[in-house]
């Protein structure tokens, strides 16, 4: 059996890279290739995507065990059926909490909460109308009561559907709108043929909720992934992605192409790319935390805003990063003269920023106030001020072609941006620490406030 | 029963506001208002909420006629109960027809038709693997076989669910594997109860048809909404956003504040933030519309790639507006005269880059050859090799104070990488203008190519 949804698998990438290479020529336009060159081609995409199903569990081993998670809890609620007193109970509406536990099992337990307490309350308010509607429409005799009924049912239909585009509700209660739509067209068409509604609403909402519970146990005492702890995950590894980005761009910028390899072998200074495109993943990530209840370090109504808030903010400076990344690679030919006038003072600007936020970034990880970073701030920004100090001296001679200074102060300038996004997000980041109380810990070397360069201190 | 659906989502709403007013408090903190300020309170959310969906249907009329289609779906597949010869053939079973209406109706073809494919396809697998598998487990006898049946559905549902986790397939087939799961438990657990599995499975095979083409059905003959045409629409209008941007960016940027009101009223120049996170959209929109069929202007293998890839490029220079967007109101500070040198080159860069967006957009739009797209691109390139040569030339006296000539100097230089993505824009487009044989129209007046300014052309 596995095999066969293997082979399925395979053949759905297999038409999604078909689908690549055929663009143009159309699928019918394929021939079907000999047997032994095909069964070589299915025996390199099942190592393939065997390879790849290997990487997915290694990147995130809870993955495997959430899919041990969801046959534990699929298994859990069939039993309903083959242990004999509890199928007397529920009969064939046992079914309805197979299906509730399939859809509503999710990876994180506030997605699960979620989805569950979505289709617990929806399933109660949908069944308790239709009950309603059930009644008016008996009340219309055997002929009128199927057109009544339909007139229910394309009202309610209607009405829930165009709810479901208000964004706030999307957000939060889309799934419950589902499944309102879902149960009120069931119960009040079902009753039309069996006249035990409320019965029927009674094993269905009892199902739903032994369905709900099964997830929701399994979810919250079996390895539970939190949410909110990925989203506090990923608001500190942005923030340290941009870190390692700007404490490696000074030194890579200022490079000549003649002091080694070539400048583009440079992975860790792409990492920064992700972050630019994680706005939706945080925003479904403090959705479904906002659900969950207080778990370790973190209560019910913790203020996932201001998380938001601090990924919004390192995005802008991922924006300004993405500009200074264009400039890594392309001004190569501004001479070595010009750049190193300005390479102390900018160098440090970067480097100070990055420590600031791979500091911030700790801070957040380990929930113990920034120290050092209003120190790394300090001197990014007395960086600044030097730069300005040099520009207004006339740094260059009056022979310098302006030309080539353009890049280098676009450089200059951009870094300026980064300095003041950087000092923003310490700023919302203390904000979070004040609001969460994080700890003070005091460092256990005094800090000194060099000129330039490191400061020494001890927790960083 | 409406009034029940609206005061549910106003509660929603409701919820939704207190949580942000109580992150603080708590909600047990708050306490019940007395009941005339509540029901106060209630009738300004019911007006909010009304005014709210208002505008949400005049914002897309497509949201009324949608929830309108999904009613009359819906309306549609219950006939199956009131109908009398129907509910014969298919007694209880009729329910999957309208579980698969609501859950498969969506709002454009490509989504629907997406959603009813995998149900409809993984149904079939799957009820064809539990048929399978109920016939393994009757051979180990009464006790064998709840066990036997339970390892079968513990194993698929773990890796179903990991084989979820792959990016590729969650993409496109997501949901085909949430229903091969479902349709798998259900089929082979209830086999263990009824023994006519092949009847249950034709009944819920053939159910799942039903339901699934009436929504494709109504979904592509009345008023259909299609992904494809949708994407379409984005991407042009997101290069048209950046083109009023870098339109009036020249003006607003060197106009001095004295010149009358301030500055910072121009919702015009915030059109291109949407852009910034439009990625999510632009790749739910693709994998929708590589379900659809040919409709109108566009194939069944549309390059929908190509698409994405000027999508991407557009998102970079959305990113270096986004750097000069920050300069916009920050350069106050810098003297006339400095920004003054380089004003007209500057004004001509950013007006013709957006120019020509402009013209590539509703090159799109039309699917009309781009023809004085490249004249205007030419055009803002002369501007770079004008600013070039200016600077070359000495522009400002050896007294100037460097100091107020980088920020000037970087808005020129982000100008500058603003016409370089522009041309990559250009470029792109070009190539899905041959790729789809864009009509070439003749401009009605012949195109001069001046020195700087606006080119005279026919069809811009």
């Amino acid at each position: 059996m596995q095999a066969f949804l293997i082979t399925f698998c395979i053949s759905a990438m297999d038409l999604e890279c078909a689908s690549q290479e055929t663009v143009k020529q159309g699928l019918l336009a394929r021939g079907w290739p000999p047997i032994k060159g095909f069964s070589k081609h299915v025996k390199t995409k099942v190592l393939e995507f065997f390879s790849l199903l290997i990487k997915l569990g290694q990147d995130d081993p809870r993955r495997v065990v959430h899919s041990l998670k969801a046959g534990l809890a699929l298994t859990l609620v069939s039993l309903f059926y083959y242990y004999q007193p509890l199928y007397k109970s529920f009969g064939v509406s046992a079914m309805w909490a197979v299906i509730t536990v399939v859809v509503v099992f999710e990876f994180s337990v506030g997605a699960t909460l979620g989805k569950g307490v979505n289709r617990g309350l929806a399933t109660l308010l949908a069944g308790g109308l239709a009950v309603a509607a059930h009644q008016l429409a008996n009340l219309s005799g055997r002929i009128g009561e199927p057109i009544v009924l339909g007139i229910f049912v394309f009202l309610q239909a209607a009405v829930s559907t165009f709810v479901r585009f208000c964004p706030q509700i999307k957000a939060r209660y889309d799934y419950g709108l589902l499944i309102f739509i879902l149960t009120f067209s069931l119960i009040s068409i079902s009753g039309f043929r069996d006249d035990e509604v409320l019965e029927l609403v009674h094993k269905r909402l009892l199902t739903v909720l032994i369905g709900g519970s099964t997830c929701v146990i399994i979810s919250v005492l079996v390895f539970p992934v939190w949410a909110g702890q990925d989203l506090h995950n990923l608001i500190a590894s942005n923030m340290e992605k941009l870190g390692i980005f700007l404490e490696g761009f000074g030194d890579e910028y200022f490079k000549m192409p003649e002091d080694g390899e070539s400048k583009e072998d440079r992975p860790f200074l792409q990492g920064y790319k992700s972050v630019l495109h994680s706005k939706t993943n945080e925003d479904a990530l403090a959705n479904f935390a906002r659900w969950e209840p207080r778990h370790g370090r973190f209560q019910f109504r913790h203020p996932w805003k201001q998380y938001l808030k601090i990924g919004a903010l390192t995005r802008k400076c991922a924006y300004r990063i993405e500009s200074l990344n264009g400039h890594l690679y392309a001004d190569i030919q501004a001479k070595r003269e010009i750049r190193s006038k300005i390479q102390e003072t900018c160098t440090t600007m970067s480097m100070e920023s990055g420590k600031a936020l791979k500091e911030l970034s700790m801070a957040i990880k380990t929930m113990v106030k920034p120290f050092a970073a209003d120190i790394h701030i300090e001197n990014s920004k007395s960086s600044v001020k030097n730069l300005d100090t040099l520009l207004k001296s006339g740094l260059w001679d009056d022979e310098t072609d302006l030309l080539e200074v353009v890049p280098v102060a676009t450089v200059a300038s951009l870094l300026i941006d980064v300095v003041t996004c950087t000092a923003e997000i310490a700023e919302s980041v203390n904000e979070l620490a004040t609001m969460l109380k994080f700890e003070v810990v005091e460092p256990t070397v005094s800090p000194e406030k060099p000129e330039t360069g490191q400061p020494k201190i001890g927790i960083s």
